[in-house]
């Protein structure tokens, strides 16, 4: 595999499960006080649009990172508005 | 334009510019506590990765995106170490 393509799924694979922390914290503290709901309303709202994006195109990578993404940050959006 | 490409673009914006809404309360209320560390750590250097992707390939809505991304994950990931 080349160079430049196992740098894109390192790549991806650390911004995707980057949220899975933040979701781990919200659930264990109950506490989302400092986090932007401005913030989930839009990443939530984007990566239902690269799902669509990657769904026009068949393009299995990119349906696979955003469906994952979008568990994240529907779980810390729904937590947000739960405990505000 | 393709409406692929309209629904694309529209998804970068709003997965790119999320990011700015949490940058900004951050920097209001000096409160970080309810932000995961790990999130921002994993997020900056997966940032970092998609740019030098983009650069390896030469494909500027990659290098844009992720340059302006890498600003607001740096600015709280700093504010984040300073404020916790």
């Amino acid at each position: 595999m080349a160079t430049t393509t196992i740098i894109g799924l390192i790549a991806a694979c650390l911004t995707t499960f980057a949220f899975l922390p933040q979701t781990l914290q919200v659930i264990r503290t109950k506490e989302t006080k400092n986090i932007s709901l401005n913030m989930y309303i839009a990443m939530t709202a984007g990566v239902i649009l690269w799902l669509i994006y990657g769904i026009l195109l068949s393009e299995i990578p990119i349906i696979i990172a955003n469906l994952v993404t979008l568990v994240f940050s529907v779980i810390i959006l729904v937590l947000k508005l739960k405990y505000k």
